[in-house]
């Protein structure tokens, strides 16, 4: 691992021109930090270098150009072709944002130690417009001193880069997690738009209410977190059963407009089993601990 | 329908005292209203009479004694039968908060009318513990006179209460869809706290970071909202084929933790429905559409 600290003059490449390559590269040219650029279609290069990035015709020359080599690709197995389309890593940090597994970020670790390769892994949580601007949230893992050297880079993307901690595959599993979250509102959340429009409500009108869950779910976070780390489950708010009991309804006024109750019943099959499991009259936080599977000792 | 105004004078009944049943006698108490409680097991009472309230033994004697009924209980099923045990409801209004069907509250609308009744059908979206205070969001509709007669008892339950019109089914489909989005939300969150304990996660860091997805999805039910208004989906910020990939790869997370992955696998099929129809490029917000039932014209 080299010990020396980056600053806003050492070169950064970005290989990987999607939307959010593009806004972590117009970040670093707005950071004053000197920018070149690689994609495999090149034309995704053009508005980069009318800002002022150099454009790479090829990875090689893009990672001979730089100290730090950011990647962001569409999966992990574009990145070792990426990876393996240049042969001398030797004296670079690579910070890989792509989204990927947890097992999958270790295994690129293990690449980097092979090659002499300092690596920080990473996730961004929040879409492309946040991206060098306060509203960005990132996360990074790696050895303290491998992230402390590249924090000019880091920083550039915006909000207050989270460091947490030296397993490469820390930020993959956050993303995961999050999105599990993220994904299945989202999508509960249009499938309540759509029950509403079968009910002849106007969307406008049932957003006005729905946006109050928000503030709910946000404080229902921190109160299940407390029970999972305690491992009690107190049912004094709302309890498994009653929950169910709701969802039995919204299944029953779903199915009545013929409308895909999937995730519904997905939801309740998990409710069941804990409600068999003899936890009906515990809080909602139970569910966590009946999904997780038992830890072997 | 009577014109008569109601004032704090004019005694309530609560019929029904599970935890939000004893919240809205007590919220009335506190408003000095005459308040009489009834329940099927009357212990219930107890700590209401001990705070003011007058405990009728039987249903008949509460609606005698009462202006206005409120009957908070466990199903339309069981309002029925409280409305079953005393014959002679003429001139009172009820006010039934049970949650329900919007067909079942069309029913309930009937018999009202059939019975000399004044109905306001509500809902109440925010916990116990906002009753009586300005956090507590409560839904109601009917006619308008009959709701504004009533407005000292709505308004003693707290926050100011929102009249969504005159059809009787309405505040039961808006509490259908927010139950909807509220049951699939926060059961997708104790999954998402499965995944991240399975992967070694402290659950008070992650609800870190899981508590920023609360705002984004807020922002979110305004976007969708306009979206399916307008009938336009832009895939500008993000697509469904996007949000299907990542779907994909949390299942893989969880698959690999032995982690149930019903839900996330009933989403990702909604959006390869939507993908299947030729929308995958489309915004999120597609999915509702898809998910609505073609109207008849």
């Amino acid at each position: 691992m080299s010990d020396r600290k980056l600053t806003h003059h050492d070169p950064v490449a970005v290989l990987g021109l999607g939307p959010m390559g593009q806004a972590l590269a117009t970040a670093l040219i707005s950071a004053g930090i000197p920018t070149i650029v690689w994609n495999r279609t090149p034309e995704r290069a053009e508005p980069l270098v009318t800002r002022g990035a150099v454009a790479a015709p090829t990875v090689a020359g893009a990672v001979r150009a730089a100290a730090v080599v950011v990647t962001c690709l569409r999966s992990p197995a574009a990145v070792d072709s990426v990876l393996a389309a240049h042969d001398d890593w030797a004296g670079r940090t690579v910070i890989d944002v792509t989204t990927g597994q947890p097992d999958e970020a270790r295994k690129l670790a293990k690449w980097a130690e092979g090659n002499g390769v300092d690596l920080v892994k990473g996730a961004i949580l929040t879409p492309t417009p946040t991206i060098g601007t306060p509203a960005a949230v990132t996360l990074w893992c790696g050895d303290r001193p491998t992230v402390d050297a590249v924090m000019p880079t880091l920083t550039a993307f915006g909000g207050t880069p989270a460091h947490l901690g030296p397993d490469p595959g820390a930020t993959a599993a956050y993303e995961m997690a999050l999105f599990d979250l993220f994904g299945t509102a989202v999508t509960g959340l249009l499938h309540a738009f759509a029950l509403a429009s079968a009910e002849g409500i106007d969307p406008r009108s049932f957003a006005r209410y729905a946006a109050g869950i928000a503030p709910m779910l946000a404080e229902l976070v921190g109160r299940f977190a407390d029970d999972i780390a305690a491992d009690q489950f107190p049912g004094d708010r709302s309890t498994v059963a009653s929950v169910g009991a709701s969802i039995t309804h919204v299944i029953e006024a779903t199915d009545a407009h013929g409308i895909d109750s999937g995730m519904l019943r997905a939801a309740r099959s998990v409710i069941e089993r804990t409600i068999a499991a003899g936890h009906g009259e515990d809080g909602l936080a139970r569910l966590a601990q009946v999904l997780t599977p038992a830890r072997s000792v």
